[in-house]
């Protein structure tokens, strides 16, 4: 094939001739594409994933709203539901490694789960001729954060979205660079396009124009934003949206349904944390990926944020009748509307949840670290028994195809 | 729905059932669910997601194979293709800049990929009295890894694999506790699961019968291993196959092709390396998730190894006429055989890269890594010239469902 | 020599059956030990170690004070001055190298200093019994800062410092654990010994009072407050002063003081942020401890903070002419009041550089930043020619002792 | 005062010139420097640190010897002592406090320490034209110690140690760097600087030329080796001697002397370690650094290596009737010859536990395991209690000087 033919556009001709310039079988090529002919270029074919359905999951969750102007979270209610969460992945075990988990809190008195925080971070870096112009930048920029917001609300580029908001400024001096944590509040979608696009403004059109220290150079990411690769900054201080899930397990459940004991799931929480220590993990969790991945998956969510969403901090604490089990997810990347959220399949799935479209986020974000935690107390059990045992043989026996 | 009614296995009936009792749209319904019945279980419909082909990329590919008894890696001979690859995923512009990295690597004379390392570790630990106790568990077991490999080569035990090779055993002593890293090699697959057995029966049949001081407690999997969750530990010494790409770019196809300048480039690459240090980030990369999910998206890869297959250390170096650009991939867990990849749509898109099957797991790996460093090449052009406005116009223009 | 017999009190007896009991040369026992009698037990010798000055460095500083209510720093002035640092060590080539890395930068306009930000933390958790407990904890506490200023300014308790200011609280949230972050200013004192009495006098005195969900147990110290153990999180954002150094070499003291060149500078500063990255070390810098531990063994800091104070990131960046060399102390842990350094020696060597007393500390903070970067300096010159060979000789030559 | 005339050289005059031209106290300048005079260059006068000599410290050492050729450790014996260490420090309550641990410990049968591993790195970096090449060099270098080795040996450059030998070379390919970590041990020395010097003579003398692929350049150290800054690498895998120490405490002596209760010291475990993980900290402990500093600079050892000989891993678990309590010390870099041990004071303060001079450095580094496990047995204590309050009586009594 000629390197300068290759077809990029989406037109019914450009994805035939891709499709016949493949020589491989037709079952790709099998579906319709025009609905994602929008979703990105020299679109092709597609791939299909199985999706389980597992539930009910019994969750007390959050109600939240953000305040104005400062965009803090407020908890303006809690109910309880029970929802059935889709699982578009191929490991054998997994789904029902979490339905197991799910049935031991729901014969607890279920999960409970809070949202905290909700930033999201474009983090560009001015570069000036010397230390001194950088402190002097980052001291204007941390003093203009209103003037900042003002000049993305007024102005009329059709580029800058309203939807992303501008909650802070903060700087972070390295030689002559002053980075700059520009920190967002997105609305139903996970927004790092809009983010971008209005970073992008404020640093050519606010910055670059008005500082009284011109930099050198504008760069609009330069990987203190914390996208797509787990950072310590956002483990601690959260991308997205920071969700808390947790739940007590009686004595009763952990026998019965995870057939191990409190003492032995304490022994491995312990074990566990050491073991993530002494392996430098930043997280501290034994399978959180795996339903972040699963759900993302089937929802639209952006695959390639599997790893900072997966950022997890799980605890096990011993208490009268039981064990406290709870995970704190610092930066769930996830969207109600935008990007992959309004394709088919997808869509379906998060109305499966209740999840589509505006004002779902912080509900489907609850979801997401509610079966995570399901995940995480099943896969614990499985590993906690003397030997091991059922963890052993839970993969033997339906891990076949790995 | 009542809890204990939740059907669980695939079974036409089980499926229908639940298919029946949630209340959405049928698309996700419609496809014949057989082929993935034995993927996971409660499967109840599909995720499709859209797929495009980027090409051609330029790569020189190395082959190797691994040599008996030691498990080292041998390059055995070169060569040099035009690779078509599969993205499946929905972000506005990405299979556009993979397109256009690659464009610049080919007229700059390709990539070049090399695999240096093979392993991957199930990290067990055993819970002893003391440290004492553990210290002399810790001089036994690294004293008695030949005994351990013919242990696991003439046990029956049909649970055991033969394709996952025993081949380092590593002690790491805190406290009371002996963790042990037991380093794997998996043939084509990408074996979590055959090495959870393998463990779990030396741990089992080997450790806790033979060894001088009788541990406490055996916990299979304790955190050191690397299983789904980034760490240093990995990053640094690899986790699945290690494996680096690189290219040096032409002036020409830098301002030609990128549109932007080798300077530009450069200053980029050190304000993000420094940016990767002060925000805690393992990595130094721009965006590998991004071609990681995507590749593994269309090819059955676990998409629970987003995370820490796409750990990644890049580079820029200026040489005369151009820039080197590199990447290395510490720990990509990737198969050709088992997981999801012999199922429908994966299997034929791994077919379109001469990946499905046994033999091909060094090329799949060294695919993906040039591909991941075409993307990184076209996001640093983006954002790398002076205002970044060539990143923010892609992303005006194309990345609109954001 | 019975356990319960060792005297542990500083009377002159009690200082001499010490000395009689051990069985040493009388050298170390022939100091007056009276003017140490209140900074420890068990009192019974001395360490001597010798102190070499070097000088001057040239080094412009910044002048600041801290301004009420909020406790943000305010640059007031800035002046310029020629200083000799103590330096107490026993590391050959080190004082040597020191006074290079200041002559190169005399030579090419001295070096120029900044405090950017000053706070100490005490990190206290509250354990409660569940994460929604914790979770009303911890927006409790973010939401009573000022009523704890009050408390703490208003309580007639003796053993609560005045000096120790309350700044800021901050909240994190794992499992049922609240851990607090409590954020103090401590005027010319490091000041860990006052903001551990403050802390347990909130805790005990408000948190454990008043706040409307009882904890049940209070920790005054979890390991998030950055107390003597390096962490990502106060490299981030500061634990004592963060300062920044900087100066801009020219090309030909890099080539006759130095007796290497620009680009091997940038060659080395490449590769040894790659290095530091690949090992996973948090600081990037080549020998920063070595400058701030002997300064600190000649003044009377706390030894148990080199590490901590040691944290840095350093860069290098190739300007027209010469080079830009800085580096960024996130947390100088020091003092000129209190603990060692009003004791016989340290209090003199402070005087040498116009630091004892009060109102002097963040000239000292600065005066270690730019006596670090000339060591740095002058090791990476060490480093950077072809061969190294003048690293090698500076330690071949000097460094006989070790 | 003149640039050019502040005289380096240690003879009387020039001492005296110092002293003459710095206008301060003469007490600093009322030692016979003499002793000193090649300890360091611009000798000026001394540092007085007071020094607390507790004990006894009940410890049960082992015996080890390294193996020839390979060098690995093998315990010889095991004989248990009671232990005075000094303490050069001005911290009051640091001393008492460690001597409390003491007890706890002594009334519980003891401490036992155990020497793991022994092996200190130097990192060179060699850049090449490209990966290729840097790949080449790495298989080159791997596979060439034996030859190494034997150049070490057989070489008669006066500047190559023999005490130093060269035990494993392992390489790290990042772009076109080749990192090449070669691995030492160093007799009864640190050996910083025997090592640099034997780096640098295989840098120079085998490596650029003999090997097959020319690098364009050999830098001594990147920052891969682990001099003075800790990183997760020697956290890991170690750095000087890598120590245990463990003691199982009776509930009789936590009660007693300690006055906590072993539940209580098990909740400060449990929040203490999530604490460390949610700041970011490599290391897992309280206050280990107070105890290394405080041996470090009453024996002469480099305080610029406070921070990375203390990186430490503590933990504590619940057994019938008391706790377990440990630590590991992935790096001690210490010495019983060389550097500042041999000078006066310190020599002294190395005699009264019996490891000054040959044979004693794996004494040393258990004794130093040892005197910071009880100062962490008893800081943990103290911060254990519900309230904390006896660390916050502790500090307040015996705090006063900070």
């Amino acid at each position: 094939m000629e390197l300068r033919r290759w077809p990029r556009r989406n037109d019914a001709e450009s994805i035939r001739a891709r499709q016949q310039a493949l020589d491989v079988d037709g079952e790709v090529f099998g579906h319709d594409l025009t609905p994602w002919a929008a979703a990105q270029e020299a679109l092709t074919g597609v791939a299909v994933i199985p999706v389980s359905v597992i539930g009910p999951l019994t969750v007390e969750l959050g109600e939240y709203e953000l305040r104005e102007p400062a965009g803090e979270l407020r908890e303006s209610g809690r109910s309880r539901e029970e929802i059935f969460v889709p699982l578009a992945h191929t490991e054998g075990g997994l789904s029902i490694s979490l339905y197991r988990g799910a049935r031991a809190a729901s014969e607890s008195g279920g999960f409970r789960t809070y949202v905290l925080h909700d930033r999201i971070t474009r983090a560009s870096c001015f570069v000036c001729g010397s230390t001194a112009e950088a402190v002097a930048l980052a001291r204007w920029l941390e003093g203009h954060a209103g003037e900042m917001r003002s000049f993305l609300t007024e102005h009329r580029d059709p580029s800058i979205s309203s939807f992303a908001k501008l909650r802070e400024v903060e700087s972070h001096v390295i030689g002559p660079m002053c980075h700059v944590l520009w920190k967002w509040t997105t609305g139903d979608a996970c927004g790092p396009n809009m983010i971008t696009r209005n970073a992008y403004a404020l640093n050519m059109g606010f910055v670059m124009e008005r500082a009284p220290v011109k930099p050198r150079r504008a760069i609009l990411e330069a990987n203190m934003g914390g996208d797509k690769k787990p950072s310590f900054q956002y483990f601690r201080s959260g991308h997205g949206k920071t969700v808390l899930a947790e739940c007590t397990l009686t004595e009763d459940a952990v026998r019965r349904v995870l057939r191990t004991t409190v003492d032995d799931l304490l022994e491995l929480a312990w074990a566990g944390t050491h073991g993530a220590v002494a392996s430098g993990m930043q997280s501290v969790a034994f399978t959180p990926a795996s339903a972040v991945a699963a759900i993302f998956a089937a929802t639209g969510q952006d695959l390639g944020m599997v790893g900072t969403s997966s950022m997890a901090h799980g605890t096990g604490h011993g208490v009268p009748g039981g064990i406290h089990c709870a995970i704190r997810f610092p930066g769930l990347e996830v969207g109600t509307v935008g990007g992959g959220t309004t394709l088919p399949y997808a869509r379906t799935w998060l109305e499966l949840i209740g999840c589509a479209g505006s004002g779902k986020v912080y509900r489907f974000a609850q979801i997401v670290a509610a079966a995570a935690l399901a995940l995480e107390i099943s896969a614990s059990a499985a590993m906690a028994t003397a030997g091991s045992e059922s963890f052993f043989r839970a993969h033997h026996e339906r891990g076949g195809l790995r």
